[in-house]
Order: C-alpha cells, then sequence, then structure tokens
C-alpha cells in the first residue's frame, strides 16, 4: 500500500533510491503566495548534507531542481516538485550484500517482503538514509510556512553515546547548534561528541544517540483530541526516521516514575494570560499544543553500516559468514538527523496549523509573503557560523 | 478536521462523551464471515472496565449493543457500529472544574482550542479515558481476526511508579496478567504493585507506569518502508492513547548510549528460516516486521486527577486557587491502559496484515472463520483466573 | 475497503441496515459553536421519508437520537453520532428474496461478493434506500452550517418518466417544492406528476426522473485543480446515490453536440464584478466554483421494486422462475431522491468550502452561530406548505 | 488543499505545468515484480499525443524519464516517478492571455481563487490538457497490472458534434480505433469525423463529442457498497478530466424516461454462471461490478480555445473586449480525450481491484510477472495500425 506520503492538508510523497537517477519530492497543498527559491531549499539541504567536517564519506553535491509549483519566485497553489539527481553513485560497494544481508539493516525485510528478485540491494534502495533529502527539502517549505505564525524549530543533539547534555540549554543554543559539525548545543560537548567521532572512526564502529527538538511559539490548540493527538502525530512523524527508535516529549519515560502529585503541572497566570509553571508536558496536553514551548526527544540507534566484521548469512548458500560494510558511511547518524527530525516536526506542525486555520489554506496576500520573507532571512542570518567554508 | 479515525483499511472511528448518552465505535472494512457476537466483546471490555478490586470507583455495567454489520452472528462486510450507554453518570462531580481547570488535564487546552462556551465540562467530555471503550470493543474484532494469522497479543505492567519488572518473564506469563488486578505478570510484582496502589489511594495521589505489550507470530513484512513503517505506525497508535507520554521498540532509547558493533543483532539460522539472534530490533527492521516477536512500550503518566489540593487558576477571576478532584479515579491509570495498548496494537496489525494482503479484504470463507473462532475459544479458555468473582 | 465514509474535513460515516436494530451516522469533523437540535435534522429528514402522499408505503417514525457532539444546543467540535431505529420493520416480506434475487437490485452482486452465506438479506440490508438517512442527517448540518456562507441549495424533480419541465424556474419555485408530494416546481407539473405515480402505483410499475439541484451564491474558488475538481467532487457524491445512473452539471450532455463557438460563455462586467452571461457552465469552470448558481442534475432510474413478475434465476436449482417484488416501495425513486441529492451537495459543498477555509474549521465565534441560527429560521419557515397535517 | 493525487492502493500524483521544466506523475503502490519498461510508457503516451494528424499543432516529444522504482525492468515496490520535460514551449503565445481570461477557460476561477498575482498564465498552468500527461503515464502502468485478471479496457469517440454512432460496435473495433486519427471505431464514422474536423479548422471553431469505454472481463465485485460504488468513483474519475461535462453508464440518462418493467434487466443463465441478459446496467449494479462489460460514457465540450473572436474583459481596465485564441490547439479535445478517458477507468479499476485483493498487494510471482508480460506483448501487437509512420 502507498506509505510514501505524509500529510493531510501539506501533503508531502518522497521517492527515489539511494542509487537510482534521482530522489525527489512532490508537495501538495502549499497555499500560493509563498516566496520560495531553490536557494530556500539549498540553505536547509546543507545541514543535512553527507560530507561534513566528521560525518559521512559521501560527497552528493545536492542540487535542487525545481521543477513546479513555483511562478516568478512564489508558489503558485499547485504542487511543487523538486528533484535531486544522484551524483556520487559507486554501486561496486554493494555488489557483496547482494548475498549477505546487513545486520541492522532493512536488506532481509525488505527481500523477505517484496521478493529476493525484486530487491534494488544498490545501496539500500529505498531503505537508504538518502531518501530523507525529500523530507528536508519539504521541511524547507514548512519552516517557511510556519514563520508566518513565528513559529521557529531547531535541535540539538542531547547525547552521543555515553556522553550527555547536563545543562539548561537556550533556544538561541539550540538554534545555532546548525554550525556544529556534531551539532551539540554547547562547546564543551561538541568536543566530547568530536573526540567519540574519532575513536568510532577509528575502531570502525559507530554511536548512538538522543536528538531533541524544541519549537518556540507553536500556534495553540494544534492537534485533535482522540486519534491525531498532537503527540501521537509527532511520534509517527518521527518514529518514521530511519534509526529512530523511541520517542518522548516533556517528562516522557521518566514521568512513569513519578506520582501525580510530582507530574501536574501548576497552571498559573503568566502576565496576562495562563500557563503552566513548569512546562512539564512538554507543550502538548490533552494532544492539543497549549503554546509553552514544544519539546519532543527520539532516540537513533547507531549507524548499522560499520567496518567492524559482524556475522550474518550467506544467502546463497545459508551458511554462515562474516561482512564488513565498507562503504562511506557516518559513525554517528543522528547528528545529520537532527536536521530531519526538526523537517519532520514542520511537516507536522503546518499540518496541523493548516488543519486549524492557523496558515491560509488557499492563498498568502501579499502582505503575509512579506512577513515570511523577512523572517525567512533574519533565519538565515542567525547565529555566526564557526566557519562559513565547513558548509 | 476529522480525528476520530483510525487505520485505512480496518477503520475505527470512536465518539461520545463521557457524560453523554453514550459512547461507541464504527468498524468499517471488516471482511464479511468472521463469527462475532457481542459476547466477544464483553470478554475484551472486561478488562478495561473501571471498577475491579484496586482500580477506579465508578461502575460502569458497559453492556455493549451491535447496531449493524452483524447478521446469524457472522459479519456482512457492512460496518459494525457499536454502542455503549452510559449509565453511571454523576455529573455534578464535575461542576467545580467548569471554573478550575484541573492540572495535567485536557480541561484548559480544549478551552483555548474550541471557546469556553462550547466545552463540554462534564467529565472531561471526550478528553475523558471513556472514550477508549471504543478502541477496545474495535481491539476485540482485530484481535479475534488476527487469529486467522495466528497471531496473538498480549500486554502487561512492566513498571509502576518506583516498581518493576527484573526477571525474565514468558509470553504465557504476560497474556495470563490480564487475571491480575494490577496487570504484573509476576505474583511477586503483584504485591509490590497493590502495597503501591493502597498507598496511593490513602494518600489521595497516583502513580505512573509502563506497559509493554508483545505479539507473537506477527505476519512478515507489515509496515510500508518510508512513512507508514510499522514503528511509526505503532507510535501513533500508542501515543493517541490518553496519558501515554513515550514509546519504545526493541532496545528502544537505551540503543542511543550503544555502540553499533552492540546494538547490531546477528543474522543467524533458525532451524530452516533466517532470523535474528536476540530481537534487538523487538521484531522491527527497515520499518517492517521481521517475523520475530513484535515488542513494543509506553510510559504512562501517574492519573492526573487527585485528591490531593493542586494549585489552578479560577477562569471567573483569574485568580490562583486550589482543586481537589474528588471524582472516582484509578491510582493509575496504566493499569487499565493495558488493555488499550493491546487494543491499539491489534488495530495498527490487523490494518497492515490486510494492508498487505494477508488477512482477506472482502471476505472469510467458512474454514476460515471456522478457524478463527476455534483459536478465539482457546483464547477466552487461557489462563485460570485467579478468581471468577473478581470480574 | 472501508467505504462507508465521505469527505476530508467534514466527514460522514453512515452505519446500519435497513432490517438490523437502527441506522446511523456520525459526523466528524463540525466546527464548534454550531447551534444544532434534533429538530433541525427532523425537518430535514422530513422531506426524504416514507410514507408522504403517493410516496412508498413503509411507515418510518424516522425518530434521531443525537448520542453525541452536542452540549447545551450547541455543537462542541467532538463527532457527532446520530442514530435512527428500525421500528417498521417486517422482514417476512423478504423470505422470498433469499433465493430470487431481485432483478435492478444489488442481491446477486451482494452475494457475488460477500458470501451467501454472509448476505443479510433482509430489504436489500446495506443496499437499501434507508442507508441514505444518515446522509440526510449530515446534510442537515452541512446546510446549516452552509448559511454562514449564505448559500442555499434547493432541488427539484425536472422530469418523471415522460413529463419534464419545459419553462423557466425560478429559485424560489425550486426551493418550494420541498411541500410538493411529487417534488415538482409547478403546480402544472404537480399534477401530471401525480396522474404519472398513480398509473405506476395500478399497473404495479415505476417511472424514473432526472433530479436538480440549484446552490444559489456558493462560495467562490471551491474545488482543486486536478483530481479534486467541484465537478467530479459532485459527481462521485451523487451518483453513490443508489438508482443514479448518470450526472451532468451545466450544459451538460449537451455541450457534446455544439461548437465552441456556441459553447463558450462571455465573460461579462456584473454591477461591480466579472461574471459570466449565461452560466452554461452551471457555476463550474477550470473545476472551480466560479461565483454563479451551481446546478447540477442526476438522472435516477425507475424503482426496481416492482409488482409486476419479472424473470430471474432460483439460487436453490438454478432455474428460471418469476418475482412480483411485493414490499412496500415509492413508485418513484427520484421524489425522496431530490432531498438525498440536495444532502450529497451540501455535504461537497460544506467540505470544500472548509478546505478552501471559507467555513471556520474549528469554532464558530457567537456572532457567527447567531447568523446561522437566524439563516436557519427563515428556511425553516420559508415556502407555504400545501397542507402543514400531511408532514 | 492537496488534490492532485488519485487512488488509495495505487496511488496517483501528478504535477507539473504547461509552460513549466517538465510534467510528471509519481505512481506510489504498485506492487514489486511486475514488468515494466519505458516502451511501456511510450506506448500508451503516443495515443494522447498532440500532433497527430488532425490533432493540435503542438509536437512535444512527450519523452518520458523513470526517475525510481524501476530495477532490472521490473518494479521494487517503491514509488515509481517518472517526468517528461516539456520542450515545445511558445510562452509568448500566453501573454495576452494574462489580461484577457479566455471564455470557456480556467483563468477567471484561477485569479479568483489563487489571486492574480500568484496565477501561472502561461498556457494555463497547472489546468492545461498537459497535466493529462501523467493520467496516461500512470495509467500504462494499470493497464499493465490489470491484464492480470485478463481485464481489457479501450474506448472510442461515440459522437462528435453532430455526427454520431449508431450501429452495434466489437470490442475488437472500439480497441482498434485507437489507430484512427479521429478516434473512430468504423471507417464511414472517421470519413464524418475529419470532415467534421476540417471544417472545424477551416472556421477557426471547435466540437464536442462522446467518449466511449469498454471494459472486458472486469474483475467481479469491485467498489464498494454506499460512498465508493464503482459508478461513484468512476464518475469522479472521469468528471475530474479537463473538458468533461457529463457522465452516465449502461442506459445512462436514458433510463429516467423508462419503467422499471422496461429498465430492469432479467437474471439469466449464461452456460454455467449467472448473468444478465441486456447489460442495460453497463455491468455495476448495487455500485458493485457484477461480471458484465464495463460501459461508460461521459460528454467532451468543444475545446475552448478558438480562434474565432470572442467577448471577455480586459483585466487592466475592466472593459470589454475580444479574444482569439491563436496558439495551437485540437479542434476536438474529445478525441485525444479517449485515451485519459480510458486511463482514468483503468486508475480506477486497479485501485479498486487492489482494494478487493483481486490484483496481489505486495509483488507478483515470477509467473505472474510473465503471464503479465505476454498479455501486454499481445495488446501492443493487437490491432494493424493504419498507418505505422502516422505516429
Amino acid at each position: 500500500m502507498p506509505g510514501n506520503s505524509f500529510g493531510k492538508l501539506f501533503r508531502v510523497t518522497t521517492f527515489g533510491e539511494s542509487h537510482g537517477p534521482a530522489v525527489g519530492v512532490v508537495i501538495d497543498g502549499v497555499p500560493a503566495g509563498l516566496p520560495l527559491t531553490v536557494e530556500d531549499i539549498k540553505f536547509e539541504l546543507e545541514f543535512r548534507k553527507p560530507g561534513r567536517l566528521y560525518v559521512s564519506g559521501r560527497r552528493e553535491k545536492d542540487e535542487p531542481e525545481i521543477l513546479s509549483g513555483i511562478f516568478n519566485n512564489r508558489t503558485t497553489g499547485s504542487p511543487i516538485a523538486v528533484i535531486v539527481r544522484n551524483t556520487d553513485v559507486i554501486s561496486s560497494f554493494y555488489e557483496e550484500i547482494r548475498y549477505k544481508p546487513r545486520p541492522g539493516h532493512a536488506d532481509l525485510p525488505f527481500i523477505m517482503k517484496y521478493g529476493y528478485e525484486n530487491w534494488d540491494y544498490r545501496g539500500g534502495g529505498r531503505a537508504s538514509a538518502r531518501e530523507t533529502v525529500g523530507r528536508v527539502i519539504a521541511g524547507a517549505v514548512a519552516k517557511k510556512l510556519l514563520m508566518l505564525a513565528d513559529t521557529w524549530i531547531a535541535g540539538h543533539l542531547r547525547s552521543l553515546g555515553p556522553e550527555e547534555l547536563n545543562e539548561e540549554v537556550t533556544f538561541e543554543e539550540v538554534l545555532c547548534s546548525k554550525y556544529s559539525p556534531v551539532r551539540a548545543s554547547k562547546k564543551v560537548l561538541e568536543e566530547k561528541y568530536e573526540a567519540l567521532i574519532k575513536k568510532a572512526t577509528q575502531e570502525g564502529d559507530s554511536y548512538g544517540g538522543i536528538a531533541e527538538v524544541i519549537t518556540k511559539n507553536p500556534p495553540i490548540g494544534l492537534g485533535e483530541p482522540v486519534f491525531d493527538k498532537m503527540k501521537a502525530e509527532l511520534a509517527k512523524a518521527i518514529m518514521s526516521i530511519p534509526a529512530v527508535t523511541g520517542f518522548e516529549y516533556g517528562l516522557g519515560f521518566m514521568v512513569s516514575k513519578m506520582k501525580g502529585s510530582e507530574a501536574n503541572d501548576e497552571i498559573i497566570r503568566k502576565d496576562n494570560k495562563i500557563g503552566w509553571k513548569y512546562n512539564y508536558a512538554g507543550g502538548i496536553l490533552g494532544g492539543l499544543t497549549n503554546g509553552e514551548d514544544l519539546i519532543v526527544r527520539c532516540a537513533f540507534k547507531p549507524t548499522s553500516s560499520i567496518r567492524k566484521p559482524q556475522k550474518t548469512i550467506d544467502l546463497r548458500n545459508l551458511e554462515e559468514t562474516y561482512i564488513s560494510v565498507i562503504g562511506r558511511h557516518d559513525p554517528a547518524v543522528a547528528i545529520r538527523g537532527v536536521t530531519v527530525v526538526e523537517s519532520m516536526v514542520a511537516l507536522t506542525l503546518v499540518d496541523h496549523a493548516m488543519r486549524a486555520g492557523v496558515i491560509p489554506l488557499v492563498k498568502l496576500t501579499e502582505e503575509q509573503g512579506n512577513i515570511v520573507q523577512q523572517r525567512w532571512e533574519r533565519y538565515v542570518r542567525s547565529c555566526k557560523p564557526m566557519e562559513e567554508s565547513q558548509l
């Protein structure tokens, strides 16, 4: 059954295999009048790109081409199709896995589902993390559109393997982590993460991590009371990312150890409105956004592709064998994963903002378009990059 | 936007408020020829019922009435509508909350979204856990239909507040926890949970907990590779349950602290087929079920309704005030929650089993109907109830 | 696969068989704050009711019961469930058809699809026109909600068998046809239709007809450019009604015989805005409503249930046999069908008005609620009924 | 709201404007193991191509490029993306219409909906018939997949302006009409149609027509009983095609003039099974396919773009003006439209065949793939083209 689309009013459909001609996305439901250029998309794609300092060896140029839906640098209300050609493809890396399914990978389940003879074994085909290019492209559009509501989304890596953030963090720090090659929100953490990455690279191993994404100023009342609660929608969005194994929001799993008198958050007056004292609920109560910061976290498993030899089965003779995955891989998918999580949060929020009529469904006025554009430009300029040339 | 439906091929729509005339469900997409009676539904409803030994004081009779879709004790392929009248309703309990939103509850977000004047404040209206009656009714049908694939679903409470299971547990023990009034899978744990519940009741407080649901013999290859991965679908299903704050499967959050060489599971030969050595992935790889046991967990927060006074705001004057929620409430929603989690797992799996054509989409043959019925009867008889009269 | 729901933002799910305990509907997506009572629903149900002057013999009381979604006579944003118990059920009429599928009916296709042993043969089960009760209930809500946009929907019977309307008709006349027992918009036509009905009743035969529904002041720009064009959505809505065999809008089939220079409508100035001279396109151009009156027509086949003996096959021995359908049936389903077509137009329009943000997605303000209520009361009072007591 | 997708299990999403970089389609839900090459797609595209003998002047090469979803000439179960670059684009033709909305066209409604400043006026943008390229590409895949059920779809032009078919026609003749430049199923009719086309071309005018599509051997029981009846699904599919103004099946509108005793079709024995004597219902009863030939018809309006001057409004000054549409246009869109109608029938049937489990949802076996391929090759060779070089 079709499973390559996400969202109801802001509907994203991705396609493309890791080693096919191109990956891409169709975004249907974007209102007319949103200023949008290929540069906006490239800005976001930069942060999920393989080939940054410590991350991955594959060097895709990731040049997006807009095929439809934009006229005179504005959306027209028609579906926006964007493709990125796959240029840095060395499929020979993948001949071995044709017979030796990689532990931790989708190889064997894909064969089980679709049949060995129909399996696109080149680089994991559709199961490759390259599939997320389309999510980030759509995420760029979603993030921009959400700026109409002055809603800002930013993520960072809360932990990497055994290292984790143990202090308070500001939204500014989180936002600026995008220029950290290991997606750390603090300098001292960055050093620890970098040391881990180096170690993993040397050992031919990899690390897991926890990504956190914070949404500042989310529209109030997003989510639907029963099955489409905001927490459920975000869970689905984020759990659909490759390598994510757990999701929580607010106090998350910790709350299961607590008493009601500890976990219930006090309702208080904040200036002229009502709010919650500690935001234990991470911005979602009764399945609806309540105006507090939206805080979600997810666990990434370590990159499954590692150089260290691992046991598997040779499909030709069903004998035990070993495989050492020598392709170019990140030692921690969680790092690039942060941008993907941000994108999924953006896709979920924009969809629900439209379901609530907070974002116009059909068209933006010229004035609304201008407001969005100004905020976006502020966003692009925000945070001082550590070194421009790293990008 | 409509948010009261779940599933694509096995489609469940629930309706009804806690203190309205009735709650109910419409199940659309059930193939014809499934043997089904009101007794099957009552059997499952029993396990989410308020009023069991230590749980809740509300004593609903929960008498389901089937309005459509069944003829001669078999499904016809038409939508199955089932309602349960609300009989034990004392709305006066709720007059106070009309002006004092309860901490931890959906009261305030509902008011923010729908307007104070449109808010059904009686017992939380649609946000009440009573809404889950419809899920369990549909879950009964889903569980039964899944028996065609010989798939069995069972849950238990892995932890309650500070107490937690620390040993291996068999599927049999998990299955039989349904007759434990605190949903414990071990006798010794049951005693600890009961002690906690008593303490909470005395203190006017409540506890959170972690539910775990295990699926034995799930069909292979369920889930779709990108957005509708099985892990994403289950996450959405389970996170949509009131009071659930986190979701994980397999190693879950723990894997974020590990190395790839530790977290990757070896692919091995098992008798005549290929499998995974430790089932670290909890039965889902690449977003698809891989034939191993499906293992999911979720965190429940403590019941928000507690007798202990808590700070809130009086909406009439926006002054600080206190509220003591004196309705009849479970000291731990997680206990009854286990059945609801099981139901959501069943709804998700049956929907995907149909998406994969593993369960017939239109009708069961007579023989298939008979197989299902035999397995269901075995299920109903399974586990020796501790004491029949407790139910 | 589920096929009992209609609409995306205003989502209607119907259930119930002709001779089961009840028929009903769940309406999900109705914004909060819409004034709504059971009387509003009964008002509309009246016009599809069997048992009016010349139509059908079945005398259902059709007493709707609202189970959810309304509090203090206003919608709350929760799903609205309404059921109507089946009270006037004489299933014995239907024992014969158990073995003799009725020509023109769904009997045989249902058996082919779902299996003979699963077939609810009592009164056509789900294929009965009684299923449309749920549509009309939902249509009442939709019509009322559309009044926020000052949009009015009304239908009449343009032709019955060989008799047809050959003059201009005003919207007023169309609206008031609801009090004509044969749904005629002109007195002289009413007499012709009545004569035909009498003849058919005497002969044990039935007639087809063409219903036309006109929408005054539809919101502009409704419909989506490609697959969800307004003409396509209306076609689906109306063709889903039992006994409808054709659909057209504007010039309809006639235009296929014309030249472009004849069929193209001149774009002209109308007061202060731009419009079309003749409204050849029936209010839809490029798949979008263009502000002109929306005009759709559909063909109803004659009632399939007739007393005249017809050839069929006895399923017990596969021999030729005859059947004379002696149940209580309308000699022209098209008459009651007009209300159902109106309802489907309303459901389609309200859904698209919400997709375009013309109707609020979450809640109506008190003022908006009042405007709607005033217009509805005007609607209820409109047209002088021929004789109150007939209803 | 998104409106560029069609189908639930075989899900088609189209994108692209007439004068943008490309048009294209993503097909999600195609089972793995279907043999498919770019040649299969080109074969079908040929029959909707502008630039055939009498039809249209635009000469697109229409070279499809497959971007994903195919590996080793077989589908993999991943979404299939296909694009066609727009090469023969002369936008200057369209500068005039920027201020002068064309009668009969979507220009003005698009401006009303999306705003003048966001309107892609080049060639009608998304409202152009060029959008149907994606439908025909997807239709090729659908037609091929349906061959697994030995289901064949073919269409012809039943009438063009005043000329119409008045004799019996065989399925063979209908099938072979694809090689007629005017889509006539009889030689004598072809001559009449050609004469009309010549006349229209000379006069700068255009003609409407009626297309009919016949499906041989459709799977039985397709369609869902209530809202998703096969007649409703086909109506939506076909009414979504640009320029279509009416839809009917079987006896269609004619039945509205008839009596029940005339319109009811006798149920009879046919060899070893039960069937209907005259197939008055066009293969659909109770909303379900009944195994008889599926027969649908639709009305096309005359091409709106005509050289003859027509009245419109100049948007710059709101004064009356004239426009003569001088682009390269078919004098009868109905001709190329036949292939598009066939495609929409195929998309609808394949989707429902999957909903009924008649076509595998996940993968075809090798043997099934071979059967399909053999039938497809027979289809490609069928009918002797009048002259190969015309294509």
